[in-house]
């Protein structure tokens, strides 16, 4: 098989603050698999949730490394692709971009769908949230007043952790509520910005604001205090940073009531498919969620929604210029199409380099 | 879809002593799935190892129970279909003879083998044991020989757990050892035979006389039990009948190398990929076994052997009138054609009722 890979920049509608900083684009690698007349394509999204950075020139790099070493391997040959991958110690997102290939090449070899490959039922996708950032109460709400124009919102996730502290937490958030469509689930992502103190006394408040859940309170490294505040959160907990893939989660099953599963991290369909298995052998609950993915990885993760308690895959609706066309919008759901593989296409308009 | 089933029997070349019986004979389940044309054909065979034996009459009852329900759905309709048993709360064996014929029509319907689906690398399948009943030293001698003089004997499963106490164990296992082929693997199971300090001490034996590895040597319910004996055994422990399915697996992670997994018990392939993917996660050794299984199931679980350190598939080697053809020996190893699906036919000779 060939394997080629070409970067692209996607630019945000509203520029996203978290706890850990700001973004307005992000550039982003597509990576194009041919083998036997049919092509394959992936994408990796550059992040910076663990040790070491995941930057677009590293993961670009990394599969300019890897091609040569498939050239006499078929899309079938996963368990040696894989063993190739391991011992390169490639970065995961490097991995879910050649991930995402092979499986887009499979479904598109077989005519069918993941989801239908894989005997999964469409209709059991959960809406997906859609994201507030951090911002001032009146920006906060304008962005959510903005959300409702674009599309039909089911689900809101609310970005706390703000460096000016709680009390801006809770003023942006209690703006936010005010405005939440009836019947909507409001969920939290403090992305790690709090310490146990604060993540208990937030959770109390906002369990008594009826959210739902409560995503990475703590910073990663402080998985310890996971535990007491397990104890003491009415809320679930979800963890987000501290989990990559399914080896992360046993050392964590016992402090948390839930995974945040995203293919960034996981290195792929793969490996996200056994994140799933393991945590549903430990009785964890799921979500998945996304980086600044297009909608090209997006619709690879919505073929494994229908395992998902919550869905968090909303990026490339914040998009100005995706390239890619894929799962569409169904009264607030993300739900990947009849079409074979990922099904994910280019957009009319889309100008990628080379295409 | 259209399922029916019928019950066959098959009779062992050499009758089978384990610590809780013998056995000559099986009657299983053959389930036969028809949709678009396509056939997909699955086994249960019965077992008693859990707390409810799982009898071939319990099983066929369920699965015609089950038939109605499904003829409104597709062999894609996994997820529903996994819903409807799991309320109906089927015996394991039950939902395996359906899960194999549903893996068994895909892989037909798209033309692939299994392992290929799954993009499995075939050379990476390791021996299958082959088993010594319980007996006296002199015939257990005789019996590998006439396993060596049946097929290439690679790796000897030793059972133990004699009713007549240790040094039955000790004298028949000595015999045996003297006429395992140059580089053979040994293992012992012991199917739950031996309290802590027998199992502590016979670890010891075992593992001085160069034994690979101990199964299941506690009866299910000792679990506890299991702690000390991993912090004494010099030989890795495997665990069978103490562990079902993936959600058994957390438990006991902290107290076995590795799992036994059998089609019977998990419920079918798709579960045993999810102890597969929970077991990795927690760093565990894998095997695949058997009960009466003809060449059928123990096809269907040579798809997943590229997974396994070890395999113990011979039940079907010691039938004499085994219905079906499928995975084939070569140089010891149980190893799945190129033909689509299971790649499971039905013998020239056979004459099961109603083909």
């Amino acid at each position: 098989m060939q394997i080629r890979v070409q970067t692209f920049t996607v630019n945000k509608r509203v520029p996203l603050t978290i706890s850990r900083g700001t973004t307005a684009q992000s550039t982003n690698v597509w990576l194009i698999l041919e083998h036997d007349g049919i092509e394959g394509w992936g994408e990796a999204s550059p992040f910076e949730a663990g040790r070491t950075p995941q930057t677009t020139a590293a993961i670009a790099q990394a599969l300019q490394y890897l091609a040569p070493k498939l050239i006499d391997l078929t899309p079938y040959d996963r368990q040696p692709i894989d063993v190739i991958m391991a011992d390169l110690k490639l970065p995961s997102a490097a991995r879910t971009a050649l991930d995402l290939a092979l499986h887009d090449w499979l479904g598109k070899r077989l005519d069918l769908p993941l989801w239908q490959l894989w005997g999964l039922d469409r209709r059991r996708i959960v809406p997906t949230s859609v994201t507030i950032g951090i911002n001032t109460p009146d920006a906060a709400q304008q962005r959510l007043r903005s959300w409702i124009e674009f599309t039909t919102v089911r689900a809101v996730k609310i970005k706390l952790g703000s460096p000016e502290g709680l009390d801006a937490d809770q003023a942006m958030c209690a703006a936010v509520l005010k405005d939440v469509p009836d019947g909507a689930k409001v969920s939290v992502d403090a992305n790690g910005g709090w310490d146990l103190a604060g993540a208990i006394a937030m959770s109390h408040w906002l369990g008594d604001r009826g959210v739902t859940y409560l995503e990475q309170p703590l910073a990663p490294g402080n998985e310890q205090d996971l535990l007491p505040l397990y104890r003491e959160s009415p809320l679930p907990i979800f963890i987000d940073e501290s989990c990559f893939n399914s080896f992360n989660i046993p050392a964590l099953a016992d402090r948390v009531h839930g995974i945040n599963i995203k293919l960034m991290k996981s290195g792929g369909l793969s490996e996200a498919l056994r994140m799933v298995h393991t945590a549903q052998a430990h009785g964890l609950q799921l979500m998945f969620g996304c980086y600044s993915d297009s909608i090209l990885a997006n619709t690879a993760a919505a073929h494994l929604a229908p395992f998902a308690h919550h869905i968090d895959l909303d990026s490339h609706l914040n998009l100005l210029d995706d390239p890619f066309t894929g799962a569409t919008m169904q009264d607030g759901c993300l739900v990947p199409t009849d079409l074979p593989g990922l099904g994910v296409g280019l957009t009319p308009v889309a100008s990628l380099r080379g295409r």
